[in-house]
């Protein structure tokens, strides 16, 4: 299986990583050789249609950007089988993950994501566009990290169908809010501590007023629930306003407040919440929980690291090994 | 699809009112007519090759045993091409589960079991058995019911290693220890109130001793870490010596004492285990939930309802649903 990375940051180079130090193994578990032909980063791009070995590439990253000269050939120059869409979310236009996808499709290339943008703007479009093209879109790490969200509700929830969901999504709110219930400490202390730390990004507006968790919500609606929904349809309340005393008052009764994404009755909302500290969603520091409702099954609680790098590749790595081989 | 159910009890009934509520939501969504082509009680069987109506099938049940007479044609007269297993789990070796499985898998039917002890007992010489046969055996139902835990691993989580498990696998027991725990009730009062409750069975032992839980880690060991192991390879002691004063202890440090089953470095063990307040295994009342550790995806915890005619019917259901079609 021949692969080509686009993005080439922390996502990109985790897989990377994972191919370096598993790939043994996946060859002899798996039965299948992931091979990288080609990795892009915002200089340009790295590629040989025989391979790249995985610890050369992150070496020469390592050094810099990967257009520095070592390979010559470009990732125009080769094919490959899957394209591994690895770069940045961007909320506003979905830009580059959107070209990169749609391109990759159209051409009849399998795409592996793990970029929110592209599927929270455009999901019936793209997903459509796969279809029309006999490809597989798939996207398991836009969610939830290694966490199994998509793939268990399709796969192993077979049957069944999904009536809500209710997830801890983010674990930079979920590190603050816990930690400011636990320690008595203020917003602004923890978010400090949590940007040292490098839990919280030094612009954490993404995170803390709830943009990242809308996106991963509206993903799983339409891929789960067959919503067809978008970005502008969720309500969206962030963790800014939150104060120490509402977090007392709730432990006064045995209560959590956690960010929460919902969706219930085709409504999409994200915002604080209390929940009960028995409940499977009270999940501790940079945690994530999702509860989906289903028909038959009854709840389903699926508690993982929600991000990460290593964590995220093992997202791509499962559905690389679920694309059909020729 | 032709099933045959043999065991047609609280799960073997439970299947039968799904396809009856569901049945035309799945022709419609998965593409798949299930037909109950005949279905076994320890009186006889009932069968008919064009498919037996389940509310019919029901309604004859509730008026008495299959072997009535209202079906002229018996199990052994119709072809099918799965056989669910759903008799009793019986660890004395395993039948007639045992039996009716190495039947089916022996002359070419693929089989879907929630009966624990045949697996449990002879993992190796049965899934080798489907193996050589080319059918596939699928045994979702017999751990965690409606949780996917099994095909979680396996189809989820392909490419990760799941290095030790951690599960709280006996919803009897998790309701008795939430209760004790929370109401200061000492285990005889709740044993006797669950019992009234239909959450215990009159004769409790196969749940508090622990060994309900033993079967089910033993399938987990062998299916999810392919572990060779069988069922008097686990260490096993119950709930039974479990005080209020110990619960109260671990209360005031914030602990719960839970029936925990391990499986790591190969051991097997299964025993009351402290659990903090805020861990994702701490799941109330008849709740259940393992965590698999794996070596990129991290610790993935799964909760749900453990038990339930439904939910074990909705695991039975998914492995249908993933039976390749001809």
């Amino acid at each position: 299986m021949r692969i080509a990375i686009r993005g080439f940051g922390s996502v990109g180079q985790g897989l990377a990583e994972v191919l370096r130090d598993e790939g043994d193994r996946i060859r002899r578990e798996e039965s299948v050789d992931v091979r990288i032909v080609a990795a892009e980063d915002s200089s340009g791009s790295a590629a040989d249609p025989d391979g790249i070995e995985p610890a050369e590439l992150l070496e020469a990253k390592s050094e810099g950007p990967l257009a520095s000269g070592r390979w010559t050939a470009s990732i125009e120059d080769v094919d490959y089988d899957v394209l591994v869409e690895a770069t940045p979310t961007d909320v506003e236009g979905g830009e580059p993950g959107m070209s990169n996808i749609r391109e990759a499709l159209s051409s009849g290339t399998h795409v592996v994501t793990s970029n929110k943008a592209p599927l929270a703007l455009s999901y019936r479009e793209l997903t459509e566009l796969a279809r029309e093209n006999g490809v597989e879109l798939l996207f398991e790490a836009t969610v939830g990290g290694g966490m199994p969200l998509i793939n268990l509700s399709r796969r192993c929830l077979a049957g069944n169908e999904v009536t809500s969901i209710h997830g801890v999504l983010n674990g930079t709110c979920n590190y603050i809010l816990s930690r400011m219930a636990v320690e008595g400490l203020s917003y602004e202390q923890v978010l400090s501590d949590a940007q040292e730390l490098g839990v919280a990004e030094a612009d954490p507006t993404y995170d803390v007023e709830g943009l990242d968790t809308a996106l991963k919500l509206v993903i799983l609606a339409d891929a789960v629930m067959g919503l067809s929904c978008s970005y502008d349809d969720v309500e969206v309340e962030g963790i800014t306003g939150i104060t120490q005393e509402a977090l007392r008052l709730a432990g006064e009764d045995n209560m959590k407040i956690k960010l929460v994404g919902t969706v219930h009755d085709s409504r999409i909302e994200v915002g604080p919440r209390l929940v009960p500290s028995d409940h499977p969603l009270d999940v501790p520091g940079v945690l994530n929980a999702a509860t989906l409702s289903t028909g038959l099954a009854g709840d389903i609680t699926v508690t993982g690291m929600g991000a990460g790098s290593i964590e995220t590749a093992s997202a791509i790595l499962s559905d690389l090994l679920s694309i059909p081989r020729a």
